[in-house]
């Protein structure tokens, strides 16, 4: 399978919104719901009201977390979110707001790593996505700093943080679990983790044939699929 | 479990909207995906680019089908949709545009029953949902009596089209596959096929607790369950 580069994941989506006339709200629905049923699938519930914890960066990706975290609270978990940068977008307020009225908890605060390990099952890093590049800024660099340090499973939504989106960070995070949106990207070469899953299982035949991607075929009718 | 009568079910619909600010285009890609989740459940595939016909009518269902269509196309299936009436909405025209590019044809007249026989393997009725009242109106008056032909599987999305929301209609169509969203309206008790699916995972539990819905459990991340 190839894997793309930051351009071309970049055009995808493009192409995805402008020629495919999808809007942002129903691919976010989409990926999200396929991260939601594979982080089900890796980590199946051993009992009701099993905490997680969803960490939200300010674009897309973070969006993609919200409708992950409301989509695991339908499956039985008991999902809390930390989204600490809040872009004024209606889309994302709405998210917000369906949350917070599903009753999931958002923090203020960050916990530590020691109560993150003792308070969660494991914890989602939905902080920056394929569109990622340069520094790590604030309240992410410190985040960043205390997920490379939980012992529970981290699992990272289409590109581990932090990490170059082609090149991965061998001084980042290692995350047990990934799942790559629309198409693995460069920096999957370097995931070591245990489960590696594609979701977004939206992507048209035409662009798959324009972008030479020939992705493994998803089981019946599953949003995701574990990769070898 | 308890069926809605027709204001309950419009009461629901808006409550999702305006209190827990969902967008159309969100509980329109839920609802689709889980009415094509149940038709390939019930009718699972035995071949490649197996032939569906999906009708969609001007409103909401409609686009609940023109949704189901492209992720059971996604799936595998060969789907065609007629679609005779378009109301000139944004995400009504996205939907068209999104099957057009995945290469789902689009019917400018119906086939008669015995082509669509011959043709499909089922045909899915999305023509009228849960605000349907008074008359059917042309062209779906006759689109009605073709179905009330059909020998092959006929799959009515939330109401079976031509039915009374609340009392049914013993002259009308009488589907062997219904998939209820959100929850079975009062017309489901007249419903005599094979199959009755509930769809649209995505009522948050306050809103069941508030129209004292007990519905029943989802198996593990599916988004539809078959009834008794």
């Amino acid at each position: 399978m190839r894997y793309l580069n930051q351009s071309e994941a970049q055009n995808i989506d493009q192409e995805l919104f402008n020629e495919y006339a999808f809007s942002v709200d129903q691919l976010m629905e989409l990926a999200g719901l396929s991260v939601a049923v594979a982080i089900s699938k890796a980590y199946p519930r051993t009992g009701d009201g099993e905490r997680l914890l969803v960490c939200s960066g300010p674009g897309n990706n973070g969006g993609d977390g919200l409708v992950a975290a409301r989509h695991l609270k339908m499956f039985g978990y008991q999902p809390e979110i930390y989204y600490p940068k809040r872009p004024n977008r209606t889309l994302m307020n709405n998210l917000v707001t369906q949350c917070e009225k599903m009753e999931i908890s958002f923090l203020t605060d960050l916990p530590s790593a020691q109560e993150m390990n003792f308070k969660y099952r494991l914890v989602v890093d939905a902080i920056f996505g394929f569109s990622f590049k340069g520094e790590v800024r604030a309240p992410f660099d410190d985040v960043l700093k205390t997920l490379k340090n939980v012992k529970i499973p981290l699992c990272a939504v289409d590109v581990p943080s932090g990490w170059d989106v082609e090149k991965g960070n061998p001084e980042g995070i290692q995350p047990e679990f990934l799942i790559s949106l629309t198409a693995p990207k460069l920096c999957a070469n370097h995931f070591k983790g245990r489960f590696h899953y594609l979701g977004g299982r939206f992507v048209p035949d035409l662009l798959l044939k324009k972008y030479e991607l020939e992705l493994p075929d998803f089981p019946g009718t599953d949003p995701c699929v574990l990769l070898e």
